[in-house]
């Protein structure tokens, strides 16, 4: 039996609790401020995860992250991050105050802007945010591929790619977590899987649109959403070496996998489709999904500045059509489907 | 004005003709023996045509092929080949006794097994065809990427590639066909086209499997398929260099493009399906599929013997985990969804 701590007791976090209490170990959840939904809820029930809507085991034990301590997490053989992208500061707080010298494997997916407007993946930014806050980063190991969190606890069939620099620390966590149907593949690439695990929520927006706009009988027009998908692929390829990635994995799990996976529902598909039909961002945060935090959003925000100075200077394709265009929704304009495909110089 | 000879009325030749008439030429489309309905439904009534179910332009000359003449294929600026892959013989018969001297572009899309087992695409197995009958073939140009014929037919936005190892060919093709809604790009790997053109067919298989066998309240579950599109992309890279073509061509418009909108319906993908729930190949033939042409069962039948002698030479992987399942399973076996995933050896 080892021990695991995850911080973050969200839909993704609290599904890695499953493997994990599959495999034996003794787990502890902790919920973060924005979870008291969840703590209150598995404290009457430990069926009644809110937003999971999957039963977790009653031997997780559940508490509010703040009641976890430096002890717990010493004798921890891993830690799993599983808050969303807002969530990332105070994450870094709580490795900064509980010390772990576990791995500490990742399921938040963003970028963030540095002050020049370069967008670093969390491979980079969350050790930069815990050194500043003057603690010391354990090996980072990053999680990607298609995996929708509920189908995770119901043990339904799932591939995922843990990635780090430590290969060691990848294969440990990989060995803690990895189940019959919870399949763990390795890779070193962790900026690029980082990096495509951002990059497909942006992308699916784009994608999305394309249900939205064209539509036939009700139903989303296939060639242009085919064709999109195709060109999200290309562009996420050409964006994730941009970041310090292996452009090949834009075609593994974490790259075409989570977006095949993503573009079929959520948040970010929900807004894209929005944006096809015809909204603008502002009618859309105000209407249909007022309230929601939206990754790929946030994700385009950090992407602007740095695309554009590498465009201009020469580091990115002049135009990269679909991107240009999801930024370009998100900063307010009409989302322009025929400009997002490129149309009249498309590449093979 | 110019003219183009289109030969075979099925739903992808037929719908080529809209972006033809839209660019304002003569379009001559030729029927074949297995067209009869097409023709007679047509001479009555050129808006009804019986598969394409869209409206063709009075302007189309619609006759049987055999009725066509070297006479109007010498004045034709472009032929196109529009049969589905048993209808490859038949094309090469016309191509024969026409002697056209204007390029030919193909949207017929399979493999061929030569005498020793090894798959050729027809890029190289209709001209190797028109020889072996004392013929000469023009310019070969292959039409590959994500599109229903009938979303073409419609003018909805759609995105191929034509590809040539003649590029004044293709790019007379493409400047003959393409219009504001029918987007066309050009390659010179037409090997890597027709290799993914047919692939896609024959892994459509694979993935549409698994939303037959891992189904979730009647729902197909969505990590298990992401997996497998991954995978069938994976794998198709791999069976296209092996075949002669360019990898990355599988990332293309022709390779996960075509896949995207493949799996999203169609007759292989209902043949997965029906896989995945556990029916034999015998069982669907006889039963729920009775009479239909499922062209990927035909490529998995041409890649079977040089696909095998591959994996024992070391020419390909020794486990090509979806492509060995579909194999097994259009052989007969039922189809193992664990297996196909190649579960518990997934790669990144």
């Amino acid at each position: 039996m080892s021990r695991i701590v995850i911080l973050g007791a969200g839909v993704m976090g609290s599904a890695l609790a499953v493997p994990a209490r599959d495999n034996g170990h003794a787990v502890i959840l902790g919920t973060t401020p924005l979870d008291a939904d969840v703590l209150a809820a598995l404290t009457r029930d430990r069926a009644a995860h809110p937003r999971l809507k999957a039963p977790l085991d009653p031997a997780v034990a559940v508490r509010d992250a703040a009641a976890i301590t430096p002890e717990d997490v010493a004798a921890a053989d891993l830690v799993i991050v599983g808050v969303s992208s807002p969530g990332i500061g105070w994450a870094a707080d709580q490795i900064v105050r509980l010390a772990p010298r576990a791995p500490i494997a990742i399921v938040t997916k963003g970028l963030v802007a540095m002050e020049d407007g370069a967008p670093q993946t969390y491979a980079d930014a969350l050790p930069a945010l815990v050194a500043a806050r003057g603690g010391t980063m354990p090996a980072f190991v990053g999680i990607g591929g298609p995996c929708i969190a509920r189908e995770l606890a119901e043990r339904r069939m799932t591939a995922v790619v843990y990635a780090s620099r430590d290969r060691d620390a990848a294969r440990r966590a990989a060995g803690l977590l990895a189940t019959d149907s919870y399949d763990v593949a390795l890779s070193d690439d962790v900026v690029g899987v980082e990096a495509c695990a951002a990059l497909k929520n942006f992308l699916t927006i784009g994608v999305s649109a394309m249900m939205g706009a064209y539509r036939r009988s009700g139903e989303p027009v296939k060639n242009p959403v085919a064709r999109a998908f195709q060109q999200a692929v290309d562009e996420m390829t050409t964006i994730c070496a941009w970041l310090g990635g292996e452009p090949q994995t834009a075609h593994g799990l974490a790259g075409l996998g989570d977006l095949h996976v993503t573009v079929g529902g959520g948040r970010n598909s929900r807004l894209g489709v929005h944006l096809g039909e015809g909204l603008t961002i502002a009618e859309i945060v105000a209407g249909p999904m007022r309230g929601e935090t939206v990754e790929g959003v946030d994700v385009a925000r950090s992407l602007k500045r740095g695309i554009a100075a590498a465009q201009v200077g020469g580091a990115l394709p002049a135009r990269l059509p679909l991107t240009d265009a999801i930024i370009a929704a998100v900063e307010g304009a009409p989302f322009d489907p025929r400009a997002a495909l490129g149309a009249g110089g498309g590449s093979a």
